[in-house]
């Protein structure tokens, strides 16, 4: 039976290219039979990368059937997987999230999670030896992966492995890292086709701080101008989101990648409260300009307090 | 600060080996000061492996204050650890052990989960090249935690990479596996000096099967009538040791290392009608012998069903 491997939903370039590898490398060097799968519809910087490098997408999965053997690549989060994810027959784990504590499994599996910036860093480490055979199109997603989740080495996540790993593989595919994430960047910053709610939704995850549930959205770009353009149609669309998703807030960040800063939407006083408590700042009007705020995982979700 | 490295409760020889393993192997080779702890006394067998190898017994722990650097070995549930866990900085997880699901790290940190019999063969594939400067203490911990949790290589758990680690242990140390398999289970067996609650939680893990919570319990002996001479006092005992620890039976699985089966006490009906829906067998009188079965992870755990 052939083993699906699949990152998590609302997939970004780490999460389309990751399962791509990873099924790659269980196929043919591994001679088991593997194909990557999405939980959802990518990132338009995902979709450009997976063109960039000759790959089609993947088809989207809906839910797993019982039995059904998976590799679940970057989360280890529940929600953020198939409904019957328990149900299915879970092999393995790759990841660089924290761990939280929702999947159990039915025995002893290869787990491998590790603080690096990205999950195609990790995988090239589990490859050993074998990664010097991976194709031109393997090396592609997986710098791209490095670069997109890095955010070119802007991001306080990288670490010199995920670092040294891309200016390996940019060098060896003869690409100009400064070009070529330019290019990616271009293609995440182009979020015209997308409604107010898809925006809130894109890149977003759920946390409980103090007893509020907050629906964290951040959007990379290098045209904040075009986001905050719409800032007040995305504020109007907060309420119904929160109310859909059972959160109390959406606060959305809009990451500023060339600027290295964050501006966050302020649609209310509860927002406003906690954007002060959190971030040291004091909000006046809709907007607040966080400096050197890059990342969810390793400032703004450590920072949050009520 | 000392990082603080330990395995489950009730210690095995793996959950006593395997932390002094890893805390040589942080200060020694890594340079990161670390000592092994205890959570509780340690069984007979893991007493005299320590001895044996030069080392003295880990101090016990009772509990972990916040922010205490921890890495936690051989397990990663939650019940089997202090009651502080989630408050301590968890630096990593090595273990052979299904995922529970109960531990929330704060960031991500190292996790390494493989499906191998010992966590001292998944530490030897961790320390990659410098496993070659293992002095013949550390060696001699490793030697004994595959012996132990294979059983001799008897227990279905055993892979061929423990078998062939273990194999090449014993060479370098110039150890004859049968004769020193044979002095630990012998050390294992001597279980006169411990009364009958204390054998009935000296190897025992909690499940919930069918809405019935089981304690169940393991003793892995060479000299299984020693124990089964006792089992009137053992099923005396069980009703106290059940309400106490919240469950509803205790199951005790005598398994008789030499002859590769078990030996369950069937103290009531409720217990006769699990034993035999799980183990397709009929129950006559208060024992039933389990032909073949070693191995609660692999065995017994899989089997059981009300």
């Amino acid at each position: 039976m052939t083993t699906l491997v699949f990152g998590h939903k609302a997939p970004d370039t780490d999460s389309t290219g990751s399962p791509l590898i990873w099924a790659w490398y269980l196929s043919e060097v591994r001679g088991e039979p593997a194909e990557a799968r999405l939980l959802g519809a990518p990132n338009t910087e995902a979709a450009f990368v997976a063109e960039r490098w000759g790959f089609d997408l993947p088809p989207v999965l809906d839910d797993v059937e019982d039995g059904q053997p998976c590799v679940v690549v970057d989360t280890n989060n529940p929600a953020e997987l198939p409904a019957n994810i328990n149900g299915a027959d879970l092999r393995s784990i790759i990841d660089h999230h924290k761990l939280t504590g929702g999947i159990e499994t039915k025995g002893p599996i290869d787990i491998t999670i590790r603080p690096l910036a990205c999950t195609a860093t990790i995988m090239h480490e589990m490859m050993g030896e074998k990664a010097a055979g991976m194709p031109e199109g393997i090396k592609g997603l997986m710098l791209s992966c490095i670069l997109s989740d890095t955010l070119e080495f802007r991001s306080p996540t990288t670490t010199p492995v995920d670092r040294a790993l891309a200016e390996k593989l940019a060098a060896e595919l003869g690409i100009s890292i400064p070009d070529y994430a330019g290019e990616m960047f271009a293609a995440k910053s182009d979020v015209s086709a997308f409604s107010e709610a898809e925006l809130l939704r894109m890149d977003s995850k759920e946390y409980e701080v103090g007893g509020t549930r907050l629906r964290v959205s951040v959007l990379e770009t290098t045209a904040p101008a075009s986001v905050l353009g719409r800032k007040d149609a995305l504020m109007a669309a907060m309420p119904a989101v929160a109310e859909e998703d059972g959160a109390d807030e959406v606060m959305l960040f809009v990451v500023d990648i060339l600027n290295e800063e964050a501006t966050l939407l302020v649609p209310n006083d509860r927002v406003k409260e906690i954007a002060e408590a959190s971030f040291d700042t004091t909000v006046e009007g809709d907007t607040v300009v966080l400096p050197g705020i890059m990342s969810r995982k390793k400032q703004i979700i450590p920072a949050l307090r009520t």
